[in-house]
């Protein structure tokens, strides 16, 4: 056992996290600490903290401990050079753009979770199981030294595309209505303050009804050369915080092409099986998808964690009077919405040798 | 002002709640106790509550005190004859019918907040505000001793009704979208215990769904003599409980049988004004819908009482990509949407001369 | 009516609130906007709102909306001279005990409810139902123009304080040992972060204990010339912040020099009678301390609003194992503890023609 | 492995869980189906449920989900007959005393989590890192075939202990204060509405003070033959549910026999190791306390999952000025508290060949 440790280090591949101490930051460093893969060799954040011990500088905000190896980590400016060949960032939109072509410059491959870069028509927008042909747009970027940026969708435009995906796939989608429940810890950290959310609901999320609008459009866009069609479907929004700690709940009703049962809906839901589930990613889930028929399923606090947050529960499935069929959909945030989408990417990428 | 106080109270219409102990029934206790018309002559709850003192009865979830008058008061068995000229139910729906015809069959007027009568085709189902000309279905009602029944609409369905009364009214709605983000007081108590709603969220409301989806067909309809013609809107809704106290969030989409701007339905909200606003109805707002122009309202802790809790908010106007246009709906579920809403019904009986 | 108000206008005293947008200063502007003596001319806050209107620089935390005579009014520097006779003091610590003496040397009467000045040897540390007298300490105060500064305890201790003060009183009190369970609100705005304090506690609050230990002992002082004797009572706190919005609820076990009967103290409780209750004060309640008798009480949501949150609550009275009794008690942090304990100051001032 | 698992399970010892249904019930259940020793073949729940699958009975509160080989198993009466050598007792306390005599007059060996037997003479009360010698009472015990009954202490009564051990092996302690932060799931199931403690504090747990006052003297007792000397400590509790899901905190102060720093106060915890930490129990924790050094730890969010909760955490030690000392403890009520103590007292008793 401990041999096989050794050994798996000696080949592991140096990450760095940019925004490590961050909510989304912190989960990458969870997760990433115990990834048979990859090795944190860089943590990185605001200037306020660079020269702190990673320790003294988070407010660590998980039940489990700071990893071991990264308490007394030293935080690093979010540029400083370093071995990493794979960058995770979790940076403030108004400074990830530039922050990251730099790494991508240096060579490096860099995942991102920031906004501005989810919408550079020449940066693919990937959810591993929905659209990993999409890479093939990396082709075309023109980094130096074969650098390369790939974008993870907002927290909430990756459960629903996750959710339509089987229903895409099987029989189209022209229209959906959706409206969301979204956690506190989807607003970062500080955050929201305990005196606007306890005991209530705030009904505006910044930037997010936009978000949520186009990116599925953009993750189920058909790649052709260096284009990415988007998809045709229309995606109306509407965004409420409400106060739970993790996981965003979202009703949403859909419109289908093609006229099918209730039935065949939840066939294609129960039986959506990932293409890249033979791939041997260590952070893929077996099912990405579990379909509930409890009549009141999913529910934040009991299902956000299936296999380990990466998988998306679908419940409530029944017949809409103005579309064709609703049902909700719960993902976890953080998870599947952030960190461990950002590593399952990577783990495709170094999977088809882009790194 | 005493002796005044003592005129009044001469005069004062004779009242019961049947179902006081609820949530419903205590907000019912604690309006009608400083009402200026109506004095409350019996409170009837269950079996095991009969013969206590309501004090001892209840658990009281008001931050005011129990009325100083209602809390020695003897519990009565819900059928018990008294003086009472009008009968305000909040009675479970499995009892609440048979209960409510007899106590019509004595002469005496039933407002229901139950229901059972909600869907009988002669009982009106009333937001004064909105339809008080369909009271003239009362005309067609049977019961012995001119004794009627009318109906207030479930909590959530008031606070949609109400929101969309001036859009009906100016440009006519065909299509209504709505998620729901209900408070745990809309499932009385003990209802949901804490162990399902801390950090939770529970996207299953027995039963509410189909109300929301029909009752507001039938707060619209156009009385043709003795006969109720539904609105023809279509209507879908998704409803999910959330961890606040009190108040009912909707997410709504609208589409209309015009082309209107936004400033136009800006402007329907705005200076909508009530028919009943002139007739003295204590309990009636003075506006019955609030427009918040704040980009990150209504919110529920901080405008669930807007005029005591008896009008609603509106917020967050903005185009739909899929309907016309998208907005919030507030409406506090107790109070407006119950309660409050009884009274006002029977306000308007009194004045109309029905009772 | 209306004569009526217009004449109490013109005998109104003028106010001004330093830190008027924070969660007390917001307490402050909605309580005396209504108030019958004082009248508001002057909003100041932090150099970043100077300049706003008042309405644009706040986040309003209240239900009841922006008192309309301030929505408009802009907001000032801290120290820019206006006609106010009293300044309302709820600033930062560490920029109060300037600011509030440059306000006592222009003459203004200073009530204030920072930090800094509560522990100043020629301060009063003033709770106006028990230790009016105290006030005399001002015949030392050296200010110019006859400027005082009067100081309102700490959040926490005026709930604690009062409490005592019946068992101070009758029985002299010598050990408490007190547990805390501090609202949210206790902590300002933007304060505790919601992903802090979501099904969280926490057993931290900077300097709360220390205050908590000191001020009762300044607040039973006895003041002989310009010397106030610490009372000798040994007090030990411990202090958690806990997921409700307002009210501070502690867990006190006292230690009386005499030995005394439950019964005993239940009627001190009971028959406490403030010696200010005849003087008329606008804001003081006719009874400060309600005791209850049921064995569930007090609890925050229902019991923190007792004549408009200016009364404490007592219950749980039982004997205690290791001093002589134990009890809770419960009192609005924001009201009692901080804005209306500062008004009630205030008006004593005024009734004591200080001002 | 998968051989190995087969012949683990060929020796495992058979086990029912009376009560399965519950809170606690439930947690015994997921803990013990992944049990290397034991193997549920019995699940016991009120007449309700008699005769239900296991997952149409429960309403399941975990994040885990319902263990696959329990799902399907059929729910009997509490006194049928079966296998079961060692019987979990989770009853409710008015059922719980003449069941578990039953089951122990069969020859089994009883573990029980409620009330009646706790205080009972004869029974010992343990918790195996304590006072693992006090099982010795088992030889006076006369129940027919060699039966037992062992009782776990309450779930805050516990972590109390636990906490107080190493300071009473060292120091003795002769006082205790201590105010308690209880979360919900204390409460069991569906236990305490939500309408009850959203935004609120309940200073009330029905009983919970007095066994927080006596069960620690049991735990410390001193066997002598067939008596337990019960320890001389003096404890004053004061009890309060708060609004989180798990984990109960407690405000404790104390006074020692013999004077000790600070320091030495924290070297008792932090170098506290069990006696039975070399026995192999596969629930015991490595370290049954953790110390925590930071100013604002524990926290039951981040700190009540220690060891998979069978660890408690202390924090916040401080000087008294009444007792000695003062600190934080948390303990998680439904682990470490309840399923998980029951467990560990099970493997000890398989251990010491009581089974």
């Amino acid at each position: 056992m401990h041999e096989i440790a050794v050994e798996e280090r000696a080949h592991k591949i140096p990450v760095a996290i940019l925004g490590a101490t961050g909510s989304v930051g912190q989960r990458m460093v969870e997760m990433l600490s115990r990834h048979p893969w990859f090795e944190i060799v860089q943590v990185a954040a605001s200037d306020r903290s660079v020269g702190k011990r990673y320790r003294e500088a988070v407010t660590w905000l998980l039940s489990t401990p700071i990893p071991e190896k990264i308490r007394s980590m030293e935080i690093t400016d979010a540029t400083k050079p370093s071995d990493a060949r794979i960058v995770f960032s979790a940076l403030d939109a108004y400074v990830a753009e530039e922050i990251e072509q730099h790494w991508a410059n240096q060579g490096v491959s860099v995942v991102t979770n920031a906004r501005p870069h989810r919408e550079h028509p020449e940066v693919p927008l990937i959810i591993p199981e929905v659209n990993a042909e999409n890479l093939g747009l990396l082709h075309y970027q023109k980094f130096a030294h074969g650098g390369i940026i790939v974008a993870n969708p907002n927290c909430v435009s990756i459960g629903l595309s996750l959710a339509l995906a089987p229903l895409v796939q099987e029989f189209k989608v022209d229209k959906v209505s959706v409206s969301t429940y979204q956690s506190a810890s989807g607003a970062g950290f500080p955050g929201i303050p305990s005196l606007s959310l306890l005991d209530n609901l705030i009904p505006f999320i910044s930037g997010e009804e936009e978000k949520l609008e186009k990116e599925p459009l953009k993750v189920f866009a058909r790649l052709d050369e260096n284009y990415l069609h988007p998809a045709s479907m229309a995606i109306s929004a509407s965004c409420v915080r409400v106060p739970i700690i993790e996981g965003h709940l979202k009703s949403v009703s859909v419109n289908l092409q093609k006229s099918v049962s209730l039935e065949e809906i939840k066939a294609a839901f129960v039986n959506y099986s990932s293409p890249i589930s033979k791939m041997g990613l260590p952070t893929a889930p077996h099912w990405p998808i579990y379909f509930f028929e409890e009549i009141d399923a999913p529910q934040p606090r009991f299902h956000r964690f299936l296999e380990n947050g990466m998988s998306i529960a679908v419940g409530g499935l029944r017949s809409c009077s103005l579309f064709d069929y609703k049902f909700f959909v719960l993902s976890h945030n953080l998870i599947r919405g952030a960190a461990g989408g950002s590593i399952l990417i990577a783990e495709l990428l170094v999977k088809q040798k882009w790194v």
